[in-house]
C-alpha cells in the first residue's frame, strides 16, 4: 500500500504561533524559579505574566512591583521586548548574525509578522526596524531620567526609566508601581514622553518611514495618510470625550487643577488603543466614559507596530465602506485611491473575527465569574485589545477566567487571520457557480 | 437670476418615514384622549406606547393592561397591526379599495417596504400577503380561544386571544399581563401556537410562499434555503443553550418538572429573535443567558417579515465571507450560488450602520440612566431589534432615556439603510481613480 507523502512544512503562520507559545513557556519557567519571585508564584498566575508580557498586554494577576524581584522584571522586560519590537526582527537579526542568508521561507515569515505586503525591503525595514525602536527607546530613557533620577536617585531612577520607556515604547503598559502612571498625573515630562513613546510606537513603523523620506503629506502613502490623519482625529476627539464625559466627575477630574485635567484628559484619551498605562482610576471613572474606551480599545492601533486590536486602518475601511453602500456608489474611494474588493473583505473578515473571539471570550467570562457585566466586557476587549487596563477584575479572575484571558491576549496579539491561516488550506475554486441574490435587512 | 427649480417630489424611504412618522404621532394623540387610559398617561409616555406599537417593539413604560382601558388597547392592537403587518400592505389595499391603478411610485415604496428586489408581482405579493396573514390570525384566535375562553369566559378570554395572536404574529411581543404569558409557561397549546404564530410571522413571507409553492427543499430560492436551514439551526442551538444555562437557575428551570423546563427553555430560545414575549422572569436569568440573549436579539429574523434586527440572512452572509477570505477562496459560494460583492457589500453596511445606531444608543443610555451595564445593553438592542424584551429598566427610564429608546425604535424598525437613503444622493463616479493597497490587523 503506497502511502501519500506527509509534507511536514510550517507555514509561516503556524512557524510565527509556535515561536510565540515556546517563548512564552519559557518566559514561565523562568519566572516560576525562585529567583524571580519575591514570594512564590502559582503556575496559572507565572503563564498569565508571561503571556501578558510576551503579547505586550499589560493586564496583570499579582503586582509587578511586589511580587517579583529585579531579575523577574528584567524577564518581563525582556519578554515585552521580543513580542513588542517582535520576534521577526529578532529572527532576521540572528539570521544576519549568523551570516547566513535569508531565504524566501524566513522572508514569507517576517512579512507575515510585519503585515508587510511586498517581500522586497523586507529585511531593510527590519533593520532599520530595530536601530531605530532602540534609539527611540534610549532617547526616551534620558528624558525620563531626568524626572525619576532625581526622585528616586541613580540606581531606582535609572532603572525605573529603562523599564518603563521598554513597555511604554512596546505598548506594554507593564508598570512597575501598583497604580500604573497615576503618582504623575500632572508631570509633563512623564505625560509627553510616555504618550510620544507609546504612540510612535503604536502608529506602525511604516508610517514612521514614510513620513521620514517624503517631503510633502501628498507624497506619503495611503497607509500612511489614513493613519496620520485617522490618528489625529479620533485622539483629538477622544481628548474632548474624556475631558467632558469626566469634568464633573469628582474621583477623576473633578478636584484637579485645570492643567492636570488637561494632561489627565489627554493621557486616558490616547492610552486605551492600546498602550495600557493609566493615571486615572479606571475603576472610578464615569460608565459612558468606559464604554467609549471599550471602543477605543477594540479598535486599536497601527498595522506592523507594538499595538493590538483590530486596527485603525481596518476600521476606517469599514466606515469608509459603509458610507460607500449608503451613498450608493460603486467604489470605495478615499484620497484619490480607490481600494480594491478584497481589501473590503479582508477587513470585514478581520473585524467579524475579531468580534466573534471577543463575544466568547466575554461569553465564558460571564459564566466563570462573579463581576458585573461592564467588568467583564471591560476586561475582555482590553485582553483582545492587548491594552492591559482594567476596572480591577483580573486580580480575582478564577481559573478558567485566567485561561480565557491567556488565550485572549494570544488571538489578540497573533490576530484571528494568523490562527485562521494557519490551519486553512489554499483551495482554488475550479467549479464556477451562477449568481443568486439574498435579501438582507 | 435663475434658480434652480427645487425637485419637491419625495423618494419611497422618505414617504415611509413620513406615514410611519405620522401614524405614531395619531396613535400618540388618541392615547392621549381620557377615553384610552385608566388613569390619564403623559404625553412622552404616549408616544413611547405608540412608537412601541407602530415598531411593533413592545417595550412598555406604563403596564398595558391596567394603564388602558379597551379602547387604548384596541389602538394598540390597530397600531401594531399597521406597524406590524405593514402600512405597504395597506396602502395597495387603499389603492386597491378606490379603483386606481397602482403607478411605478407606489410600487418602489412598496418594494422598498417588502424589501423585494423585484418591481414585477409586489401588488399580487401584497394581497397575498394580507390574507395569508389573517388566515393566519383567525387561526391562532381558534386555537387559543380553546384555553382562554374555558379560563376567562366569553368575553374576555377571545378578547385575550385576539390580541395575543395580532401581537405575536406581528413579533410585537404586547400582553395585557404584566407578566407577558410566564402564567402559561407549562401550557402546551399556548405555547406551540405563539411561537408558531411569530416564527412565520418572522420567517419572511416571500420563504412562506416560497416553501408552499415548491414541491422540493432545493426548488425554493437561496433565501428561502439560509432561512429555513438558518433559522432551524439557530433555534435547536439556543434551546439547547438556555437549556443547559438555566438548567441550575433557581429563578427559572431548576424548580420546574422537565415538561415545563423544554417548555419553557423552546420559548425564551426563539422568542429573542423578535417576538418579545415572555415566559420565564427576564431580569432573573444568567448572565451568560442574556449575554447570548443579546447576540440573538441584535441579529433578528428574517427580511420582507414582521421580526427586527439586522436579520438572520445578513448575519449569515456576513459569517460566510468572513469565512470565505479565511479559506482564502475567491468568491462567497453557498448552496452552489456564488454571491455578487454588491451584496456582501450591503451585509457589511447594514450591519455597521446597525452597530453604530446601538453603540450610539447604548452610550446616550449609559449617560443618562443610573443603572447596571448589562440591563442599558440589554435595553438598547432589544429596542433596535423591536424585541421588547427588558430586564426592567423600561418603567425607570428618563425622559431622554425614553427618547433615545424611541428613537432606536423608529431606527430599528425601518432600518439604517431607510434613512440613509432617504437623505442620500446618487452620484455616478466620473473620475476612476488608481487603486491602493491599505495595511489592515
Ligand atoms: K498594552
Ligand atoms: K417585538
Amino acid at each position: 500500500m503506497k502511502r501519500r507523502e506527509k509534507r511536514m512544512e510550517w507555514n509561516p503562520p503556524q512557524i510565527l504561533i509556535t515561536t510565540f507559545l515556546s517563548l512564552i513557556l519559557l518566559g514561565t519557567l523562568i519566572l516560576l524559579l525562585p529567583i524571580s519571585t519575591t514570594d512564590g508564584i502559582s503556575f496559572i498566575d507565572a503563564l498569565f505574566t508571561s503571556t501578558s508580557a510576551m503579547t505586550v498586554t499589560g493586564l496583570v494577576v499579582v503586582d509587578t512591583g511586589t511580587a517579583f524581584t529585579y531579575f523577574g522584571e528584567i524577564v518581563i522586560m525582556m519578554l515585552i521586548q521580543l513580542g513588542g519590537l517582535g520576534i521577526m526582527t529578532f529572527a532576521v537579526l540572528i539570521y544576519l548574525a549568523l551570516g547566513r542568508k535569508i531565504g524566501i521561507r524566513e522572508r514569507l515569515l517576517i512579512k507575515q509578522a510585519l503585515n508587510q505586503n511586498t517581500i522586497g525591503g523586507v529585511i531593510a525595514l527590519a533593520k532599520r526596524l530595530l536601530i531605530f525602536s532602540l534609539i527611540m527607546e534610549a532617547m526616551a530613557i534620558v528624558f525620563l531620567s531626568l524626572v525619576w533620577v532625581p526622585e528616586l536617585g541613580w540606581g531606582q531612577g535609572l532603572y525605573a526609566s529603562v523599564f518603563h520607556a521598554i513597555s511604554a515604547f512596546n505598548n506594554a503598559g507593564f508598570s512597575i508601581w501598583s497604580d500604573s502612571l497615576s503618582g504623575y498625573v500632572g508631570d509633563p515630562v512623564i505625560n509627553i514622553v510616555i504618550t510620544i513613546l507609546f504612540i510612535i510606537g503604536g502608529i506602525g513603523f511604516t508610517v514612521v518611514f514614510d513620513m521620514w523620506q517624503s517631503k510633502e503629506f501628498r507624497q506619503v502613502s495611503l497607509h500612511s495618510k489614513l493613519m496620520i490623519i485617522g490618528t489625529l482625529a479620533i485622539n483629538i476627539f477622544s481628548f474632548l470625550m474624556i475631558f467632558v464625559l469626566e469634568y464633573n466627575n469628582p474621583n477623576t477630574l473633578a478636584s484637579m487643577s485645570t492643567p492636570d485635567q488637561i494632561q489627565s484628559a489627554y493621557f486616558q484619551a490616547v492610552t486605551p488603543r492600546t498602550a495600557g498605562f493609566n493615571t486615572l482610576d479606571i475603576g472610578s471613572m464615569e460608565h459612558a466614559s468606559l464604554f467609549y474606551m471599550i471602543i477605543l480599545m477594540f479598535i486599536g492601533g497601527g498595522s506592523a507596530s507594538t499595538a493590538g486590536g483590530i486596527k485603525l486602518t481596518t476600521a476606517i475601511l469599514i466606515v469608509l465602506a459603509t458610507f460607500t453602500f449608503y451613498k450608493q456608489r460603486e467604489e470605495v474611494v478615499t484620497f484619490k485611491r480607490s481600494l480594491p474588493y478584497s481589501l473590503v473583505l479582508r477587513a470585514l473578515s478581520l473585524a467579524m473575527g475579531s468580534v466573534l473571539v471577543v463575544l466568547v471570550a466575554i461569553f465564558i467570562l460571564n459564566l466563570t465569574e462573579d463581576a458585573p457585566f461592564l467588568d467583564i466586557v471591560f476586561e475582555g476587549v482590553s485582553a483582545f485589545g492587548t491594552v492591559g487596563l482594567s476596572m480591577g477584575l483580573t486580580g480575582s479572575l478564577t481559573i478558567i477566567g485566567k485561561i480565557t484571558i491567556i488565550l485572549t491576549m494570544l488571538v489578540g496579539k497573533l490576530g484571528p487571520l494568523t490562527f485562521a491561516f494557519a490551519f486553512a488550506k489554499h483551495r482554488i475554486d475550479r467549479v464556477k457557480y451562477p449568481k443568486e441574490d439574498v435579501l438582507t435587512g
